[in-house]
């Protein structure tokens, strides 16, 4: 079987990852592969436990204890699903990665960016997407889609709107081999066709245009 | 309540930690506290997935997604169980705490030292214990107590000779505030009243010598 590729979903809470996600997964369905749908914090055991506590409201973390959360998950998740699934050469879409832990963790936060690349190395032990979607999206856009008051949002939403910014403003900002961005005030539809187009031209040989050459 | 008090025992596989922990809890409570009994990795949901992950002998780690683990099981354990028992008065006895990670995965695997203290700190918070009995013992005669033959043994217990004498040297050179070395050569009974006589000069307020002063 073919070695299998690594795509990441990226952008600001309300940006549409998970929407993305989903229409992603039914074009490369469509197309023949069955893709591993991962989404972080999550998607073991482990990293479920972790994602509970980085939730709870009730709890407080310095910068620093929920970095080493969110990278321990991380590594996890990629130990037990993601290189097995690369290994068998199937197609992974997570959503959010390691440039999540650059926005919030470095720019929102501001844990220091030695300590914070060494402590994220060490979780993905250097594996890096194939490509990475950045879904830029104006904050307060973003957190109005989500219809958040405040009351009842996870410790994450609750954040002020200066961190969210911050957070914006480092996935406006990101570069990177594989890193595309899209803009994420587009229709749903709109922004799946502008995924897929990156898709196809930096992985030809595993996906074809839709919907053209959908049976080709 | 007055303020709880946090003791660490230390040392090498063998050395006699748990015999140690089970010994000092009786006499804790024959004086009057209840102590809080944890051991690491462990102690939470979260840090007993993670300790499941460290010990299982089909995983691979590299030494710095392992010191990632341990680390967030420390995390967790002190943020949910060893803050909040110290808050209420507590005495807590834990076997194992960070001169562990020094001895394994800095002595042991060669961590870098710089990025272990900094995870080790984002960890605990800077939440030191007040007293460390470290367990002094030739890391062979440990391994001859634990009767490992190899085969069976989990992940940690399979090491090399050389790892385990890193280890060992590194609990032998250990310094700093409320660290004692006791030497876990000697009978059971021996070790429990070394380490009883190094408590009760570090925190007379708290404990009285042992039997003398047990009705006092």
């Amino acid at each position: 079987m073919a070695a299998g590729c690594f795509i990441v979903l990226e952008g600001p809470e309300g940006a549409g990852k998970s929407t993305l996600a989903a229409g992603l997964r039914g074009r490369v369905r469509a197309q023949g592969h069955e893709p591993l749908m991962v989404r972080e914090p999550g998607g073991t055991d482990v990293a479920e436990a972790l994602r509970h506590q980085l939730l709870d409201a009730e709890r407080t973390f310095t910068p620093e204890a929920e970095l080493l959360y969110i990278v321990t998950a991380r590594a996890d998740l990629v130990a037990r699903r993601i290189r097995p699934a690369l290994a068998n050469g199937q197609v992974v879409i997570s959503d959010r990665y390691d440039l999540s832990t650059h926005a919030y963790q470095g720019a929102g936060r501001g844990v220091d960016a030695a300590h914070l690349r060494w402590v994220n190395a060490a979780a993905t032990g250097g594996l890096v997407p194939d490509v990475t979607l950045v879904l830029d999206l104006d904050p307060a856009v973003g957190r109005a889609r989500q219809g958040l008051a405040g009351k009842g949002a996870d410790r994450m939403e609750r954040e002020s709107a200066a961190f969210h910014e911050r957070v914006a403003a480092a996935y406006r900002a990101a570069t990177g081999p594989g890193v595309h961005h899209l803009d994420a005030a587009a229709s749903p539809e709109a922004v799946l066709d502008a995924a897929w187009q990156v898709l196809v031209a930096a992985l030809p040989n595993l996906f074809r245009r839709w919907p053209e050459e959908q049976l080709a």
